[in-house]
């Protein structure tokens, strides 16, 4: 207990996982273009949350509530986005309170938020669900359009459109627990990945506490290769970076040679 | 069996499912936005089959073959896009063979695809890698880089850089089975989702055989809302339509009078 104030926050060598799941018909259609996967798997890296599994699943009670129960059980943190609006296909709290195992009701709080932008004979009985909120969960306020998402135990259930979920994000980040941020370096490589696969692979064994990859892609510009690192240690991130730099020098020797 | 041949193809009413898997480090990372889940469902939709679930899985034997194991066997089709190219990183077709329970190792004809494309000499070890074949798929030729996907079983193995993948969903479509078309209508609506919400839900417990759902976003020109209705039937879905039009010049009607 003495030294507890000069250590490191409790969280900063403890991994901390997430899994998002995306709600909607629309987005299995193809209708909708998701934007959200990305925007959180970004986001949690950066606050040193790690986003190990993502689903997506149609409007339908019994694959949203398996799902939820599937994902919520195995990571720390369960996100999820749409089907919180006021319409018949919105039924993502309902199938939360269910897969929890809580009741869920109309909730004042909620209430009150929304009647900051409406008058009460405007909230009819299809805006009143989007107060139906399972019993024990936090609000997330909602500054675009007022209806809130919510937190109960480690399920954070925030909007499908996508500015409507950045601003739920940033309202809940700062109540997460974090753990230790994942650092990377990315290389450009300006060879084909068979001629470098081998010693790559090499790298990736002596250094089993990072994680490496290689990713080719066509741009504008032709055919591209980058090579990423990943890890948690700044100086093993350093010398395994060292190690690729070294690699694709002594590649470029030999092309050169050849 | 008499009018066999006037009657429709065997597959004209039946529904044919499929999910897709994401496998990839990079895009639970977000260093790398998922281009393919989006393409894939509308492209599915399209031919006529039913994308029912996504699933995004990072580069561990184990998750990958978890999740081909649940997949394949749930739906019809599964398709997945990442993790066969020439890098240590790069595991999906030794994970899908063992999912699927067979055999892997070099295929000659892979060999011959890659042959069209380099020498044998710089047919390494890592290149190698890339026409490990599970015992008995047939391959799905990759006009862009040459070294094929390929299926076995119901599963369907692609690659993640979308130029390739759009030309290996090319190569493939022809051979699976497709059922009944989902056909959609889109309406543009003027007013909040909570004026019409309960309007909406009505016609939709009407209309059991369709899928109705709203949709709101915010873009360059504010706040907007759309009704997308789906349905396998053309007259079903006119009437749904038909409905849904009149509902809201019942409201527009209301509110003009307000």
């Amino acid at each position: 207990m003495s030294d507890a104030s000069a250590s490191a926050p409790a969280s900063a060598h403890k991994t901390i996982t997430a899994a998002v799941l995306v709600i909607g018909d629309e987005i299995l259609s193809g209708r909708t273009k998701d934007q959200n996967i990305g925007y959180i798997a970004e986001y949690l890296t950066r606050i040193g949350i790690e986003l190990r599994e993502v689903r997506v699943v149609p409007d339908v009670e019994r694959e949203i509530v398996e799902a939820v129960n599937a994902l919520r059980t195995r990571y720390d943190y369960l996100f999820t986005t749409g089907g919180i609006g006021p319409t018949h296909d919105d039924i993502t709290a309902e199938c939360v309170a269910k897969a929890v195992g809580v009741a869920i009701d109309v909730d004042e709080r909620a209430v009150n938020l929304l009647l900051t932008r409406m008058k009460r004979e405007d909230l009819n009985e299809m805006r009143l669900r989007m107060c139906r909120i399972p019993a024990g969960a936090s609000l997330i306020e909602n500054p675009v359009s007022a209806a809130p998402g919510f937190r109960i135990a480690n399920v954070i259930v925030m909007a499908g459109v996508p500015r409507i979920m950045h601003a739920m994000l940033d309202n809940v980040a700062p109540t997460l627990e974090t753990g230790v941020k994942i650092i990377s370096e990315t290389l450009e490589i300006g060879f084909p990945e068979g001629l470098y696969a081998a010693g790559l692979k090499e790298i990736a064994e002596r250094c089993p506490d990072l994680s490496i990859g290689s990713y080719p892609s066509f741009g504008a510009q032709g055919y591209r290769n980058q090579v990423v690192l990943r890890g948690k240690d700044p100086a093993l991130l350093a010398a395994g970076k060292a190690e690729v730099e070294a690699l694709i020098a002594h590649l470029a020797a030999q092309q050169g040679a050849r």
